[in-house]
């Protein structure tokens, strides 16, 4: 099997480190990752700027290909440019901090994941439940672990990508793994206001995470649960039940 | 009715002083927009730097707050902190250029009105079909027109908005009206392989629209055909059908 590896936090994140290694026992390993850090950029594409592509060595024994832009842009330019045969599967991650709920659609993981479904390639994006004290190489084996039992391709075609959210635990209590759909409820949000050192105000996002009932079913409350989260995710984002009710409305004319 | 409108041009874009003008018409118009051009950012918003935001007039008679950030940014900032009661429409357009099929996951135009439906407000993202010499007024007018004909709320609940997509022709070239699904084959696409004036290389993403059968009932081939389009779309990317399979996988332990 050939595995095409990249992540939105940058070519030399530990997170990418520590999943190359267990993705080995799999088959072949490819990096192309951005060479900086891309959190939150959503499912963008370089247009207005041309992409450099540079070989780097990033560990005694991985070579890659660091990406002057987007996750969605490296996926785009291995497949097209850079290997010499289409990948099996591709995998995003392991991104410092989870990608549940509304924020899967802010997530360069996920989009890296997006757009390999896209071309016809399996994807699978890996997240990790902290910021903080990341432990990617607990978090490597765990995924490792799930993406065995994934391997049975048949419940799973390639137009469909999988987004996979480790929680942060010793492997003896991580709970086990959820099948989830996302979380469709609005993140608990607010600016804070701030003053800058020239007496501007200026603005910062920040998220609070304070739901108090977890459905199981949902990818935000398995994770907050202790599960691992598996969503299987789709780029038509048509709402096919209003299609039908606005079909029944007469505007224009043929 | 209090209508916010943004876009992903920018705040000084034609496209966004076009539609104000029809705007009018319905109600009350507050401008908030990127202080530059975002085009395919994608649902990013901006995590890890701050927002600034600065008022400035536009016209004799539009005034705006022009933000340091992302469409999405723009919505979610306006909602929380700069309007003082919440709009009843979010408008986000008009784009210059399509935003039809995949490009769709890669709009800033669509996302700050996904944005505004997460935050559970109506929203409409309005693009026109051309990269160049843009007729915006002509657009704007065919705009009013179909906004009139979608105010019709009830067979639109403000968890879905609008993807509507106008033909660069004038009015009386205008075929009708369509409600589409979003075209999801994937894009004819491939990386130019360019030299730089220091003889290193670098690529750029070249898109070539070449599909022969055009379907009628999808974004793209309505458009394609001189058809406004309409698509309804939402930000659940769970893929149910897949899910259903998955569930009967079994992985892991309780």
């Amino acid at each position: 099997m050939h595995i095409l590896l990249t992540n939105d936090d940058g070519i030399y994140a530990k997170g990418l480190a520590a999943i190359f290694h267990e993705l080995k026992a799999f088959g072949r390993v490819t990096v192309v990752a951005p060479e900086s850090e891309q959190s939150a950029v959503g499912h963008a594409i370089s247009l207005n700027q041309p992409l450099r592509v540079r070989q780097v060595t990033l560990d005694s024994d991985i070579m890659g290909w660091a990406v002057s832009g987007t996750p969605a842009d490296c996926v785009k330019i291995a497949i097209a440019e850079l290997l010499s045969y289409p990948p099996d599967l591709v995998v995003s991650g392991i991104n410092l901090g989870p990608n549940v709920g509304i924020n899967v659609l802010y997530s360069g993981t996920v989009s890296a994941a997006t757009e390999a479904s896209i071309l016809g390639v399996r994807a699978v994006a890996l997240s990790l439940d902290t910021y903080k004290n990341a432990d990617f190489y607990t978090a490597a084996s765990l995924a490792r672990q799930v993406l065995t039992g994934l391997l049975d391709w048949s419940r799973w075609t390639p137009d469909i990508c999988l987004n996979v959210n480790l929680p942060a635990l010793p492997l003896d209590k991580v709970r086990g793994v959820k099948f989830t759909r996302q979380d469709i409820g609005p993140p608990v949000e607010h600016f804070e206001r701030r003053v800058d050192p020239r007496e501007r105000i200026y603005y910062w996002l920040a998220e609070i995470n304070d739901r108090e009932a977890l459905d199981l079913a949902t990818d935000f409350g398995a994770l907050q649960a202790g599960y691992v989260s598996i969503t299987p995710i789709h780029h038509d984002l048509t709402h096919y039940p209003t299609l039908e009710n606005l079909l029944q409305i007469e505007l224009g004319s043929e």
